[in-house]
C-alpha cells in the first residue's frame, strides 16, 4: 500500500442501452447489489478521503443508490456523455484541494480486486494504467511498453499490424497524481472519430510533459465489463461460483452449492450448515453451526450458533435470531428480535416484535403491527406460551412465563405469568353437520 | 408464405414404449404443456383450415388433452399402428373435400419451427419433404436428390454404401397436394420386413407418375424426436435455455436464468425481474417492470406493471393482479382479481374473491369459498382494511373503506365504512399460566 | 456370492482436517445420510454377521450416527489413529470367534458397489485387495501382480521408476481369512517414515507364509475417497446424476432432473411426477403415478398413488398420505396418517393426527399438538369438514361426517355427525370504519 492519500472517481453516467432496460445500466444487480457497489467496495478497501461517483443517465437513481451503498460517496453529474475524459473532468471540482492519487474505476465492471487496486496505487509512476494480457485483444486498446515504462495507448482502429500483435490490452482504470491528472483533463481534446475527450490520452499527455507511465497487470477475469444481460448473468455465474468455493474453503457445509446464491457480503460462519435453494439477500451473516434448511430466503438479517432455519422460512431485515433459536416452515420474521431458544415452528408471521428466551410461538401467530396507518410493536417475555392462531394486536406486550389461548386476539398487556384469553366457548350441535350438509345438497341440486 | 390452404395431420397414435410409461407418450410435458401441443403450435402458425390428430394408444386421453390445446381439431383413430402411410390414411375422411396443402407433423417432434413450416408449404413442388444435414446420420433414411428434385427416399436398412454416405436425411415431415396425397396414400403398400404402410413411399409414387418432389432443409435440432424420458429431460433442458435466451434478449431482468422455468406461452415483459427458482406453468402473462421474488409458483395468471409478487407465492389459474399490487409470502390467489394496489403480503388464500383498488388484506386471512359442497364469491371493495385472520365465509361482501377486526369471522356482509367484528372479548387472568404448566409438568411427571 | 460367513469392519476413526469442521468426517451427509452410512449399506448387501466400526474422532457421535443407521452394528474405539493396521487391531477384539471372511472398508469411501463386494468376498484366495486402474495413479500405492495372483502392495514413496508405471492402485479396500487376518494384523510393523502400522502390509505378510493373494477390480469411481468440501460436493453431486439417470430409467417423470435431490434410500414408482426443486430427505417412498409439485421437503413419508403434494409442502417424519389425497401449498404434516381421499388445500399444520376418508381440512387449521409440556393427538373421523381456521386443541376426536366452524377453537370432541362451533357472533357498526381511521390519522398527524 502506499501512503499517500486517495481520491476514487467512478464513472457511471452511461445508459447501457444494449441492456434493453430503462434502468441505468449501474444499477442492475450482481451479488444481490447494484454494479457501481462492487466498484465502490472494491474502492473502499483502498481507504479513499474521497469518492465521487460521476453519474448521467438516470442520474436521480443512481444517486440514491449510491447513498445507500456509501452514504459519504459525493456525485458529480455529467449531463453529456462526452466521453471518460469528459467524465472525470466533471469529478475535477470535488477533487479541490486534495492532494494524492486519484483512482479512476468503472461503474460496470464489478471484479477488479483489492490486490490488484492496491498495486496500481503503490506504483510509484505519476500515471498508472491497470492493463491485462487477452486472451483474445479484438478491439481493446493495446499498450505499447519500453521496459517497465508504458509508452503510449494506441486505440485498436488506429493500430497497424505489429500493434495489434500486442496482447497486453487497455482496461480503462487508471490511478494518477491528481495534480498532474487536473492539469491533463484539462488539455484533452475531441479530435477523434467519435467526438470524445478519451480519458487515455492523458497517458501521452504525461508523456509528452516527462511524466512517468507505467503498466499494472491483472487477470483478464477482474477487467469484464457488462455490456448485455446475457453478460450480466454470465458475471452472476461467475460472482456466484466464486463465493461458492469460497465458502467450501471456510468450512461452510452446502448440500448443493450450486443451489445457493450469494451477496456481495454475505458472511457463513464454519460448520454452519446450508440446505439446497438458500437464497442470501444483501446483510446476512450466519454464525457457526447454524442450519439453514432448504429453500430458505434471508436478507439484512443475523442468525446465532445453534439456530436451525426452514425449511421455507423468510428472514426479513432486521431479523436477529439468538442462540439455538428454531424457525420453522411458512415463517416470516422481520425487524424483531429473538432471544436464546425461542421456537417459532409453523405458519407465523412475526413484524416489529421482540421475543423474550425460551418462548415458544404457536403455529399461526401473527403480530398485527399495522393498523392501516402506522406500525406497532409487540413485545413477549421469556419462556411465554403464545397458543397457536394467536393475533397480538400491536402495541402490546404479553410478560414472562405468561401464555395466550389458542384462537385468541390479544389487545391488551398480559402480565407476567396469567393467560390472556379471547375466546368463545365451544358449542357442539349434535346432528347439525348432517343437516347443514342435507340442505347445502339439495339447494344445489335445485339450483 | 403460400397462398394455398393448408391443412395439418399430426400424427399421434405411438404407445412410446420407450418411455416406460401409461401415459401416451404425446401427453408427456415439455414447456408445461404435452409434447403434442407444440407441433399443434407449430402448425397453426400457418393458419391451417382444418388440424387433424391422428391418435391410437390412449386416445381417449389424447383426444381430450387435444381439445383443450386447440378446441377446433379434429381426432382421427387409429386403431392398429400400422405405419406412417396407415395413420395419414386414418385422417382422409377428415380431408374430405380440402384442396390446398396438406402437412403432416408428429406428436412427438416438438422443434420444428414455423419458418420451417412456412418455407415447406410456400415450395412449389406436389411433394416437398422436410430434410436435414444429420451430423450422424446413423439409420435415419437418406435423401436422393438431383439437382434440386427429390429423386428417393431411401432406408438406411435397403441403402447401398453410396447412399448411406449421404448426410441429408429424412425428418419425416411432409407437405403434398392433398388430391394427390388422397390418391397415392390409397396406394401404399406393406410389402416390406415390418410390414407397415410408409407414408415416405408416396415420394416414389408421386415421381412414378411424373408429379415433382422436392425438399426443404431445417437445422437437426428441429427435427429432434422423444424416445425416452432421457431425451424427453435433454428436449426439455434445450426448451428452457432457449426460452430463457430469448428472455435476456427480450430484456427480462433473471438472477439466475437457469433456476427460471417457462412455458411454451409465457409472456414477461422488458425490465421485469424475475428473482431465483420461479416456475411458470402455462398461460402467464408479467407485464414490463413487475417483479416476482425466488420461490415462485404462477400458472393461469396475469401480474400487472409494479406489482411485487413473492417470495414464496403461489398464483393459480385466474389470478389477475392489478398494478402495483403486492403479494407477499406464503400467499395463494386462485381465480381472483387484485384491483390496483391491492396488499396481501403473508400467510393468505384467496380464492374465487374480487378485491377494490388500494384494500389491505391482513396476514392469515382466508376466503372460506368451499362449503363442503360448492364454491362462493367473496367481494372486497376498496380501501378497506381486513384485519388479520379474518375468515370470510362466502358468499360474502366487504364494502368500499369498511373493516374487518382482527380474528373475525366475518358471515354477514359489512356495508362501506362500516366495521364488522365477531370476536370474543380478551380475558385477562392473573397467575393462570404459572397454575396451568404446574398442572401440566405434574400430570406428564406422573405419567 | 461366498457362502463363508462375513464379517465388516468399517474404519472410521479419521477426523478428516481437511474438512475444516468440527464434525468427524464420515458423519458429513451425502444422498441425506452420513458418509458411514454408505459404506454400511454397501457392506450390508453381504449379509454379514457382525458388522464393526471403528470409530476415534468424535466416537460419541459417530457410534450415535451408526446406532440409527444399523442397530446391530457395534463400535470399536480407537483412542489414537496409529494407521489402518492397528485401526482393524481395535476390532479384533469383537471378532472372537467369528470364522469366515472378514471385509475391511472406509468411512469415507461412499461409492464402493453391491457387486463388486460380492466379487471381493467369493475370490477364493486368502487375502483379497480391491484395486482399480487409475486414470492419472499419482501417488497411490501400486499393485504388483503375477499372473493373476497378488505380489506385493508398494507405497508411491517405496516404488522404482519401473513400479510407478503401474497403473494398477490400491483401494485400501480388502477381503481376508478372518484367522489370518487376526494373526497377521497381531505381527504388523510400524517402521516406517510415519510411523504407522498399515493394513496393506498384510499381503507381504500373508505371501511370506505361503498364503495367496489376488486382487479384483472395480471401477475407479467406485473407490474414491472423501478429504475435502469440495471433494464432497462433487461425491455429492456424483450422487445426485446417478440416482437421477436411475430414476429416469424406472419410468419417473421428472421436469427438471437436475433439481431433484434424493437421499441414498429414496423410492418412487413408474409414472410419478415430481416437479422442479424438490428435496427428499431419508426415508421417502413416492407410489406410481403420485405427483410432486414443485418447491417440496419430504422426510420419513409414504405417498400414495394418486396424491398430489405441493407446491410448497413439507411432509415430515411419520407423515403418510393414502390414496388420491391432496395436500397443497403452506401445507406442513408430521407424524400423521391421511386417509384416502383426504384433502389438505392450504396454509395448515397436522401433527401427531389421524384424519379419516375423504375428510376436507380447511385452510388455516392448526392441531394444537403442543401444550408446553407433552405433545398429544388429535383424531378427525372421516367424511369430515373442518372449517377454515379451526383450532383442534389436542387431545381431541372429531368424528366421522362432523363439521367445525370456521375460526372454531375445539377443546371438547366433537360426535359423529355433530358441529362444533367455537365463535363470537359478528357485529357490524355502520360508520365505526371510518371514525376509527380518522382517529388513527388524526394521532399519527400529531405524533
Amino acid at each position: 500500500m502506499t501512503d499517500q492519500a486517495v481520491a476514487l472517481v467512478v464513472l457511471a453516467a452511461g445508459q447501457g442501452s444494449r441492456m434493453l432496460s430503462d434502468l441505468p445500466k449501474v444499477l442492475h444487480r450482481l451479488g444481490g447489489v447494484p454494479l457501481v457497489g462492487h466498484a465502490l467496495a472494491a474502492g473502499r478497501s483502498l481507504d479513499p478521503e474521497r469518492v465521487i461517483v460521476v453519474a448521467g443517465h438516470g442520474a436521480d437513481a443512481v444517486g440514491k443508490a449510491v447513498a445507500k451503498l456509501d452514504p459519504e460517496a459525493q456525485i458529480a453529474l455529467q449531463e453529456q456523455q462526452l466521453g471518460t475524459g469528459h467524465a472525470v473532468a466533471q469529478a475535477l471540482p470535488l477533487l479541490d484541494g486534495f492532494e494524492g492519487k486519484v483512482v479512476v474505476l468503472y461503474g460496470d465492471t464489478p471484479f477488479i480486486g483489492a490486490d490488484t487496486l492496491a498495486a496500481l496505487v503503490s506504483h510509484p509512476a505519476d500515471v498508472v494504467v491497470l492493463g491485462f494480457e487477452a486472451a483474445d485483444p479484438g478491439r481493446y486498446g493495446r499498450l505499447v511498453v519500453r521496459g517497465d515504462k508504458l509508452d503510449r495507448i494506441v486505440e485498436y482502429k488506429d493500430a497497424d499490424e505489429a500493434t495489434r500483435a500486442i496482447a497486453l490490452c487497455n482496461s480503462g482504470v487508471m490511478a494518477a497524481d491528481a495534480g498532474l491528472l487536473r492539469d491533463l483533463v484539462g488539455r484533452l481534446g475531441n479530435e477523434n472519430a467519435a467526438g470524445e475527450y478519451y480519458l487515455t490520452d492523458v497517458v501521452g499527455l504525461a508523456r509528452q510533459e516527462g511524466r512517468s507511465a507505467a503498466v499494472v497487470t491483472c487477470d483478464e477475469a477482474e477487467t469484464l465489463g457488462i455490456n448485455t444481460r446475457t453478460e450480466l448473468a454470465a458475471a452472476e455465474a461467475a460472482f456466484q461460483a466464486r463465493r461458492r468455493d469460497e465458502m467450501l474453503e471456510n468450512g461452510v457445509t452446502m448440500a448443493d452449492p450450486a443451489t445457493v446464491w450469494f451477496s456481495l457480503d454475505t458472511f457463513i460462519g464454519r460448520d454452519a450448515i446450508l440446505g439446497q435453494n438458500v437464497v442470501f439477500g444483501p446483510g446476512v451473516t450466519v454464525e457457526s453451526g447454524a442450519e439453514i434448511l432448504p429453500f430458505c430466503h434471508l436478507e439484512g438479517c443475523h442468525v446465532s450458533a445453534g439456530a436451525t432455519v426452514g425449511p421455507f422460512t423468510r428472514l426479513r431485515p432486521g431479523a436477529e435470531l439468538g442462540g439455538d433459536v428454531h424457525v420453522g416452515n411458512f415463517v416470516e420474521i422481520k425487524n424483531s428480535v429473538l432471544a436464546e431458544g425461542v421456537k417459532v415452528g409453523h405458519l407465523t408471521y412475526l413484524g416489529d416484535a421482540e421475543v423474550g428466551e425460551r418462548t415458544n410461538i404457536g403455529a399461526g401467530t401473527v403480530t398485527c403491527n399495522y393498523d392501516g396507518v402506522g406500525k406497532h410493536r409487540t413485545v413477549i417475555g421469556a419462556e411465554a406460551f403464545i397458543g397457536s392462531d394467536t393475533m397480538l394486536v400491536a402495541p402490546v406486550k404479553v410478560g414472562n412465563r405468561a401464555m395466550t389461548g389458542s384462537g385468541s386476539v390479544i389487545t391488551q398487556d398480559v402480565p407476567d405469568e396469567a393467560l390472556g384469553l379471547g375466546r368463545a366457548r365451544q358449542v357442539t350441535k349434535a346432528g347439525l353437520a348432517k343437516r347443514i350438509m342435507q340442505a347445502l345438497r339439495a339447494a344445489k341440486g335445485k339450483a
